[in-house]
C-alpha cells in the first residue's frame, strides 16, 4: 500500500490508508464548502503534509485539507498506469551523441502522462515515445542529476551540473540538454554560462510552460528545438524556448542575457538588451548574429570553475528601504552586495552610510538597476558619481539576477578584491555589450524579420 | 563669495575660494591623468563633499575629486545668469486652471538654463519662456512641494503631495501636474492613485529622460503632453511619457500599472499587462479603453487617505535567500512582507518556515511575481497553493513595486487584520485586471495601431 501512496506523509498518509484508498482512485470527497471529483493522485517529495491531491476533470490539480474532508469516498478507479509508455530509442550511427541531464523541470517530469500523475520519469526510450522526432536528430542518453522544483535550485545545483558537463564534454559527448524548471532558468544559464571554461559543446537549458498533458503543450516543440541546438556549432550556454504566441519557431538565447518575463505565457523568455543570438524552426537555425563561440574541430578542453561564495546579499531598492538591512548583511559577514538600483544605478543617500561601511570592510558592491532593460550611467549624475566614488562598481547591461550570480561566481574565483574587482569588470560569458542596441527595446522578433531588421 | 559657490562644502569650498574662483568661471583642471576644460557649477544639497563638478563642452558634467587636482585655473568666464529668462505667463480667462506641483524632478529643475547650471527653477514664468506651448493649454500656476532627487522619495513625500492636491482638487483646480524625477516615478504614481479616494480632476505625473540643455530633450514635449492630459476629463492619477523612440506622441499611463523599463531611453515608461490607457499628440487625446473615472459635472469631493506603514519589507526572492532575513523583518517588527516570488508566485521550500512563522505573527505576506508580467497563478503548482494554504495572499497581476505600495498603504489604513486583507484583495484604482491581454505583452504601440488592434 505505501508504494501506491507516494509522497504522502503522515496525517494525510494515514487518512488514506484508513479510507482505504490509493493512488489513482477516482474519488469524491466533500468539504464544508465544496464538493470535488477526481483522481487521487501521487505528491512531491516537498510537497506539505495534511493535504491530498486530486486532478479535477478539467486537468487541474487541487489540493484539500485533510482537516477539511467531512466525506470522501471511492468513485471509480483508473487504470493505473505507472510507466510512460517506452519504445527503445533508435540510434542511428553518425548521429550526434546528446546527454539529457535531468533536473525536476517541467519537460522531464510531465513528458506524457494519462492518468494525471507527476511521476519525473525521462528515460530515452520514453522521450522517443513522446517525442518521436527527437530520432531524426540525435542519439539520446539519460541522466538524472536531481530532481527539485526550479525554485529550490541553489549554487549547489549548478555546481553538480557543471561537473557533470565538464565530463561528459571532455569525453567526446557532441551537445547537452538541461530540462529545468522556468522558474529559476535565466539563474542556471548564467550561473552555468561563467561556470564552464573554454566550453566545447553546446550546452541548452529549454522548459516548458504548459505541462504535457495540456493541449497547448510547449514541452515537445521546445525539446525538439533543444536538440537542434545541441547538435549545432554553437558550443556556449544557450537558453531556448518558444519565440512568439504563434507557437512557430523558438529563440536561441544567450545563457547571461535571458529573463523569464511573464508568469504563464509560453513566449516569457527574452534576451534583454540585445536581440536573441538566433531562432530555430523546423529543426533549421538561423543565426542573427556571427559573434558567438563555435564549436572547434579539435576540441578545446572544458574546465569547470564551480566555486561560489553563498553569502551575497541581493538588495533590490525601494522608497522604504532602510540601512539597517545592509548593516545586517555586513554584520552577518557577507562578502558581495547587489544592489538592483533605479534607473541609471541609484539608491537613496540615506543608505549610503551603509554602503560606504560594506566597502570600507573590503565587501563587493555592485550596482545594475531593476529597469532591467538598458546599462547603467552612474557618470550621469551627481549621486552615481558619489557611489562611484565611494567604489560601488557599475554592472554596465547586466541585470540584477546575472549580477548576483556573477558576484557569487566572481568571490568563488579568488579572494584578493582587486582581482575580484578586475574579474567582475570582465567580460567572462557575453554579459557585457559593446553598446545600447536600440531595436532590443521592446522587440517583436515577428516584426523585425518582416522589416528585414535581422 | 559664499553666495556664488552654490552647494560647496567643507574642503571643496575652501580650495575654490584659496584659488580665487566662482561660479560659471570656464576652468582648467588637471589631475594625474586627466585634463578637463569647463564651467564650474553649483551642486546639489546632497551632493558629496570634497567634489567640484563642471561641465564639459560635450555637455556632460563631471565630479573631479579636490585630492586629486594637481593643477587648476581660470581660463575664461561665462557670463553669469541666475535667473531663467522669464515672461509673464498669460492667463486667458476661461482656461483651464492647472498647477504645477515641483518635487525636484529633472522637467522642473533644468527646464531651461544657458550656463549649465542645474538650478531648479520653474515659476509660470520660466515655464512660459521655457515651452510657450503651455499659455495656449492653460492657465499655469507652481507651488514646490519639496526639492529632492526622486531615490530619495519616501512615503512621507506621498503624504505631503497627496494633501495638497486634496486641498487643490476641493478648491476648485482643474488639473495637476507633478514632474518627477524618472526613477521612482511609477511608486508615486501608484501610492497617489491609491491615496487619493474619489479624485475629482486629472493628476498627471510626468519627467524627462533628457535634461532639457540636451538637444534630444524630452522635457518640452512631455510637459506639454502632461499639460493637454491634466486639462481633459480624466480624473486619474496618470503618468504621461514619450511612447516611441520616434519621440512622436505621448502614452497615458494609468498610476497603479506603469513601471520604467529602461536605464536611458525616453520611451522608458511602460504600461504593464495591459495597453496604455490612450496617447496624446499635439495636443489631442486618444483614448484606448474607457474604462476609467471621468470627471462629473458635479465634482465629487476628493479625499486623501494618506496613512502608510512604513515597515514593509520588500523581499526579491533569488536562489541565494535564506530564512534569516525573514526572521530579522519579524524580529525588528515588520508589519507586512512583499514577497517578490518566481514566476507563478514561487519561493524556495527552505523559506517556507520562515513565511509561516510571519503569518503566524499577523504579519501581512502578500505575493507577486518578478516576471512583472502576468498574473501570479499559485492553484497550478502543489508549490503555490501551500503558500496560498499558509495563508500568503495572491497580488494577482500586481508588479512587485505596485504591491509594496499598496502593501503599506492598507496597513496604513486599518489595524484589524482581516479588514486589511479585504482591502488589499479589492481593486482601489485598476491595479487588477479582468483578464490577461495577450496584445499587451510586447507591445509596440506603432505596430498595434497599424494593425488597427487599438
Amino acid at each position: 500500500m505505501s508504494e501506491n501512496l507516494k509522497g504522502y506523509k503522515k496525517d494525510a498518509k494515514k487518512f488514506l490508508i484508513e479510507h482505504n484508498l490509493k493512488l489513482w482512485d477516482i474519488i469524491k470527497v466533500e468539504t464544508k464548502t465544496t464538493t470535488y471529483e477526481g483522481i487521487l493522485l501521487p505528491r512531491y517529495e516537498y510537497s506539505k503534509a495534511g493535504f491530498i491531491e486530486i486532478k479535477l476533470e478539467n486537468n487541474y490539480n487541487v489540493g484539500i485539507k485533510v482537516d477539511d474532508i467531512t466525506k470522501i469516498e471511492k468513485i471509480g478507479e483508473k487504470e493505473a498506469k505507472y510507466k510512460i509508455p517506452e519504445k527503445d530509442f533508435p540510434k542511428t550511427k553518425g548521429f550526434p551523441e546528446i546527454t539529457l541531464l535531468g533536473t525536476g523541470g517541467t519537460v522531464a517530469s510531465r513528458l506524457d502522462y494519462t492518468t494525471g500523475a507527476v511521476i519525473p520519469a525521462f528515460s530515452p526510450g520514453e522521450l522517443f515515445s513522446a517525442v518521436p522526432e527527437l530520432a531524426d536528430i540525435c542519439n539520446l542518453e539519460t541522466e538524472i542529476v536531481f530532481k527539485i522544483f526550479s525554485e529550490n535550485m541553489q549554487a549547489t545545483h549548478w555546481q553538480q551540473l557543471a561537473h557533470q558537463i565538464e565530463t561528459l564534454a571532455n569525453s567526446g559527448k557532441d551537445g547537452i540538454i538541461i530540462p529545468h524548471g522556468t522558474d529559476t532558468m535565466g539563474y542556471t544559464s548564467a550561473a552555468l554560462s561563467f561556470m564552464l571554461k573554454d566550453l566545447s559543446i553546446p550546452v541548452v537549458v529549454v522548459g516548458s510552460q504548459r505541462s504535457s498533458d495540456r493541449p497547448s503543450s510547449d514541452a515537445a516543440m521546445n525539446l525538439i528545438n533543444a536538440a537542434t541546438v545541441a547538435t549545432s556549432d554553437i558550443a556556449e550556454v544557450t537558453l531556448v524556448m518558444l519565440g512568439s504566441s504563434s507557437h512557430d519557431y523558438g529563440l536561441i538565447h544567450r545563457g547571461t542575457l535571458v529573463r523569464k518575463l511573464h508568469t504563464s505565457y509560453r513566449h516569457t523568455f527574452r534576451t534583454i538588451d540585445d536581440i536573441p543570438m538566433g531562432m530555430v524552426q523546423n529543426r533549421t537555425i538561423r543565426m542573427f548574429t556571427d559573434n558567438y563561440h563555435k564549436k572547434d574541430k579539435k576540441k578545446r578542453e572544458t574546465t569547470a570553475l564551480t566555486d561560489f561564495e553563498k553569502k551575497i546579499g541581493f538588495i533590490y531598492f525601494y522608497p522604504g528601504l532602510t540601512s539597517e538591512m545592509i548593516h545586517y548583511y555586513i554584520d552577518k559577514g557577507y562578502k558581495g552586495l547587489l544592489l538592483a538600483g533605479t534607473g541609471l544605478g541609484h539608491v537613496a543617500t540615506r543608505i549610503y552610510d551603509a554602503i560606504e561601511r560594506a566597502i570600507e570592510e573590503d565587501i563587493l558592491v555592485l550596482m545594475t538597476s531593476q529597469t532591467l532593460f538598458g546599462f547603467v550611467g552612474m557618470n550621469v549624475y551627481s549621486t552615481g558619481r558619489e557611489l562611484l566614488d565611494m567604489g560601488v562598481l557599475p554592472g554596465k547591461n547586466m541585470m540584477p539576477e546575472v549580477g548576483y550570480v556573477k558576484l557569487g561566481w566572481v568571490l568563488g574565483q579568488t579572494d584578493n578584491l582587486e582581482d575580484a574587482k578586475k574579474l567582475l569588470m570582465t567580460n567572462i560569458a557575453g554579459e557585457f555589450l559593446d553598446r545600447e542596441i536600440p531595436i532590443a527595446f521592446n522587440y517583436d522578433i515577428d516584426r523585425l524579420l518582416k522589416d528585414n531588421l535581422i
